[in-house]
C-alpha cells in the first residue's frame, strides 16, 4: 500500500528527492516536542514551488496527509508526522532569493534558517529583526506558520510585523501570491495576515518577502535582581517610562540554577528570588543618565535589590545567556512547557493567581518560570522528575493547564502566546477562543483545504 | 412593503431609532464619492452592541441588505446605499470607553471620529498616529473598514498596525471578540485582521481597542521644489538615507495651482513642476544637520531646484496646507479618482508609463497628481471640465482606469492602495488579485456572511 502511493507520488511528480529509512521517517517525523512517536508514510525534499503544487495536487487525489515541516524546533507539535502524513520538508528551498535596498526587502525560500536571514540582512548593512534562541535551526516558514516572538517583540513586534508578501500553496495546489511586498493595499481581504500564524492548515508557505530595518542602535543590557515578585511590573514601569526598550526579560531563581548548573557564570555573589535582564537603546549621555535613574529609582523604592550593566559586548552575550540559556538548560528534564499571555495590565494579578495555583498543584514537581513580561508572555516549564514517569507527568500536568486555562479565560488572556496550538493546546483552544470563532476558523480552513489534508490534526480536530 | 418591514424591524428591536425622511435616506445613503443616487431603505441608528446584533438577526429574517456606516467621507462607494439597503449608521456609538495606561490603549466604539481618537490619546499624554486630512469626519470603524493610510504611514504604518483588538458583529448577528489587545497571541487565525480592509462585507465593527504610543519627538517640515519628474526617486533617497521621515509627500505644479486658488499662500516665487513636503524627526544638532547634509546633496546634484524649512509651527502648518488642502481644492471639480500603489522600487517605472499613459489618454482633462511616495501610493484625479457631462466624463475616465489596471497588473501594483474598492472599483479587482484569491475570499465571506446581506455589491458582487 505504502510503496504503490509512493511510486504514484515519483510519477506524479517526477525527479522530486523522498527519503523513507527509519531513521529518516523519525528524524522528519518529530519536533522538538517528544511526545508523539513519529510514524510518517515519507519525507518528500521539493526543490521548487512547482514541485510543491504537484504534490499537493497527488495528495488530493490519493488521499494523503500532509505535514509541512521546516527546522522542527517547534513546542506544540505542529510539525509532528504521527499518523502517515506525507512530511514535506522545506530544507531544499532554503535560499534567499532577491534583496531590494530600495524596498528594503530580503524574499526568501520558507527553508531558510532564521540565523541566516539575519545574516543576509547584515551584509546589506540592514536588520531583520524577530530574534530568539533556536535562531540557528528554526526557519522562517515555521516562524510564519507561529507568527513568532521571542525577545525583541517589545521593540519590534512578532513576525507579522515583518512579512511584507508570502507565496501560498493552499490545499488544492492553487499558488497564491499574497501582497506583494506592497506597503500599502486596500483591495479585499489580507489574505498574508490570515495564513501568518495558521500552522499550515490552510496550505504551505513557499516563499516570503521580509522587511528589513535599520540596523539596532548602540545598546546596553542590564541585569537586575528582585526581593519579590510584587514590584516586576513597578520595574517594568519604571524603565519604560524612561528607555526605549530593546527587551525586557524576566527569570526565577530556578531559571539561573539551571542556567549556572550548565555551565554560565553567577551574576551576583547573594541569592535573589527573581531577575530581570532588560536592554535598552544607548550610547549617548541622556539615556545612560535615564538608565541610572530608572535603576536608582527602583532602588531606593526598594524595587531592586542589586544590578549589573554591561561594559561590553562580551557582558551584554554573558548576561544575555542567562536568559537565552533556559530552555537548553532544562531539556534534560523534558519540561511540560506552557507559553501563556495576557495583556500587560492583566499580568499582576494573573502572575498572583498563576503563584498559587501552581504553587498547590505542582508540590512535587519543581516549576520554572521565565517570560517577556513587557509582553504580557510567561512561560512555565514544569521538569519531570526522575522517579515519575513520562506519561503520568503529562497527565498531571495536563489537570494543571486546565485550571491554567480557566484562568487565562476569566482574564482574557491566551493559551499559547507563540508557540502555537498544534496538538500540544488543541484541547485548549476554547480557553482563548469562543466557540463561534472557532466555528469561523474552521469554515475558512474548509475553503483552503476542502479535503482537510494540509497538517490535519492539529489546531482543531 | 417598506413600511412593514420597519415596522417589524421596530418590533425586533424595540427602542431602536430609526431615521426614514427623505433628506436622512439622502444624507445616510451615499459618501464622498456622488455617482450613485441614494435609495436606502432607512436609517437605524443603533446605541449598543446588542441592537446592532438585533438588527442583523432581523435582517437575516427578513432577506434585508445592510450598509455599515461611520463618517461617510470613504471614496470608493463603501457607504452606499443605493439599493433600498438598511443603513446602519454607528454616528451614536461614538464614545471612549476604556483608557488603558499600563497597556497604552483607547478602547472606543466605531463611530468616534479620528480626531476625537486624537484627542483623547493626546488627554492622556498619548498619541494614536494615524492621520490624514478627513481627521474631522471620517469614523475609526471606516478606517478599520479600509485599513486607512494617510500621511504618516512612512513612519507609522497604516490602521492595522495600531488595532490591538476589535468585536465583530458577523453577518449572522454573532458577537466575535477578535484578539483583546494581547501582544502576543498564537491561537490560531487571526481574524482581527481578516476584517482590516473587508469593507463591511464580513460583518459590523461595533468596538476597536486602539495601540497609543509616544507622542512624536519635535520635527521640522520642509518643501522642496524639483526640476522634474525623474529625480523625485533620488531626492526620496537622500532624505531617508539620513533622516527619520515622518512623511514625504509629492504634488504637481496643478496641484499647487488649485491649493493657492483657494487661499492657501505662494510658497516660491518661481513655478516649478514638482514639489515634496517632507517631515522628519528634528530638534537636536545632529539631525539639522543631516537635513541640510541631504538638502545640499539634492542642489548639487541638481535634484532640488529651491527649498523652503519651517521656522515654526505656524510655518510647518502652512506648507502643510499645501498638501493637505489639495482634495478639498479639487472638490469642486468632481474629480475622478485613482489611488494605486507599487512597491517603492516600482515607482520610478510605475510613474513613467503612467505619465506616457495619461498624456495620451487624457489629452483634454486636467490631471492632478499627488501621493505618499514613500509608500510607493499615488493619487491621480482627473478634473471634470465644466462642459462635459458627467456620466460621459467617467465613461472616459472608466477606460484609462482599465489602461492604468493593467500598467498596475504588469507591475504588481495595488487598484485600491487605501480608499478601498467598494463600487468605484471592484471591476478592476482581478488587476491587483489573482482569480484564485477572489475565490478565497468569496468562500471566507461565504463563512462569516451565508446570506450575503453585509454591505454587498461592495469589493466584489
Amino acid at each position: 500500500m505504502t510503496d504503490s502511493r509512493l511510486q504514484s507520488l515519483q510519477q506524479a511528480v517526477p525527479g522530486l528527492r523522498l527519503k523513507s529509512d527509519p531513521a529518516d521517517l523519525e528524524h522528519y517525523g518529530r519536533d522538538w516536542t517528544r511526545r508523539w512517536t513519529p510514524a510518517p508514510l515519507a519525507i518528500a525534499l521539493p526543490a521548487s514551488i512547482e514541485e510543491v503544487q504537484a504534490i499537493v495536487r497527488w495528495a488530493n487525489q490519493q488521499q494523503v496527509a500532509l505535514v509541512p515541516s521546516g527546522g522542527r524546533t517547534g513546542l506544540s507539535g505542529g510539525a509532528v508526522a504521527a499518523n502517515g502524513e506525507l512530511v514535506i520538508s522545506m530544507e531544499r528551498m532554503n535560499k534567499v532569493l532577491a534583496f531590494n535596498a530600495v524596498d528594503r526587502t530580503l524574499t526568501v525560500q520558507p527553508g531558510i534558517a532564521l540565523e541566516a536571514v539575519h545574516n543576509a540582512a547584515s551584509e546589506h548593512g540592514l536588520a531583520y529583526p524577530v530574534d530568539f534562541a533556536a535562531r540557528g535551526s528554526c526557519s522562517i516558514g515555521g516562524n510564519i506558520a507561529t507568527n513568532a516572538g521571542g525577545i525583541r517583540v517589545i521593540r519590534y513586534g512578532n513576525t507579522r510585523e515583518w512579512i511584507a508578501g508570502l507565496k501560498l500553496v493552499t490545499g488544492t495546489g492553487e499558488l497564491l501570491d499574497l501582497n506583494r511586498a506592497l506597503i500599502k493595499n486596500s483591495s479585499g481581504y489580507d489574505l498574508r495576515h490570515l495564513v501568518i500564524a495558521s500552522e499550515g492548515t490552510l496550505g504551505i508557505v513557499v516563499e516570503a518577502t521580509l522587511r528589513l530595518t535599520d540596523p539596532p542602535s548602540p545598546s546596553n543590557v542590564m541585569l537586575l535582581a528582585l526581593p519579590s515578585f510584587e514590584v516586576l511590573m513597578q520595574v517594568f514601569a519604571a524603565f519604560r517610562e524612561r528607555l526605549q526598550l530593546e527587551a525586557f526579560e524576566f527569570f526565577t531563581d530556578r531559571a539561573l540554577h539551571h542556567v549556572l548548573a550548565h555551565g554560565a557564570q553567577k551574576p551576583f555573589d547573594d541569592v535573589h528570588p527573581y531577575y530581570v535582564v532588560t536592554e535598552f537603546a544607548s550610547g549617548d549621555e541622556a539615556s545612560e543618565a535615564a538608565a541610572m535613574a530608572a535603576f536608582e529609582t527602583c532602588m531606593d523604592n526598594g524595587w531592586v535589590s542589586d544590578g549589573v550593566i554591561s561594559q561590553s559586548d562580551a557582558q551584554a552575550a554573558q548576561l544575555w545567556r542567562l536568559r537565552e540559556g533556559i530552555t537548553e538548560s532544562l531539556a534534560a528534564y523534558k519540561p511540560y512547557k506552557n507559553d501563556v499571555s495576557v495583556r500587560i495590565s492583566a499580568m499582576p494579578a494573573f502572575l498572583a493567581e498563576t503563584q498559587a495555583l501552581l504553587g498547590q498543584a505542582y508540590p512535587h514537581f519543581e516549576v520554572v518560570w521565565f517570560g517577556h513580561i513587557g509582553d504580557g508572555n510567561l512561560h512555565i516549564n514544569v521538569l519531570k522528575p526522575g522517579d515519575v514517569d513520562y506519561p503520568l507527568f503529562v497527565q498531571q500536568c495536563e489537570h494543571v493547564t486546565e485550571l491554567l486555562a480557566q484562568a487565562l479565560q476569566r482574564c482574557g488572556g491566551s493559551i499559547s502566546a507563540e508557540h502555537g496550538i498544534g496538538l500540544v493546546k488543541k484541547g485548549y483552544l476554547g480557553s482563548t477562543r469562543s466557540d463561534a470563532e472557532i466555528a469561523v476558523m474552521r469554515g475558512i480552513r474548509q475553503v483552503l483545504d476542502p479535503n482537510g489534508l494540509m497538517n490535519p490534526g492539529k489546531l482543531f480536530d
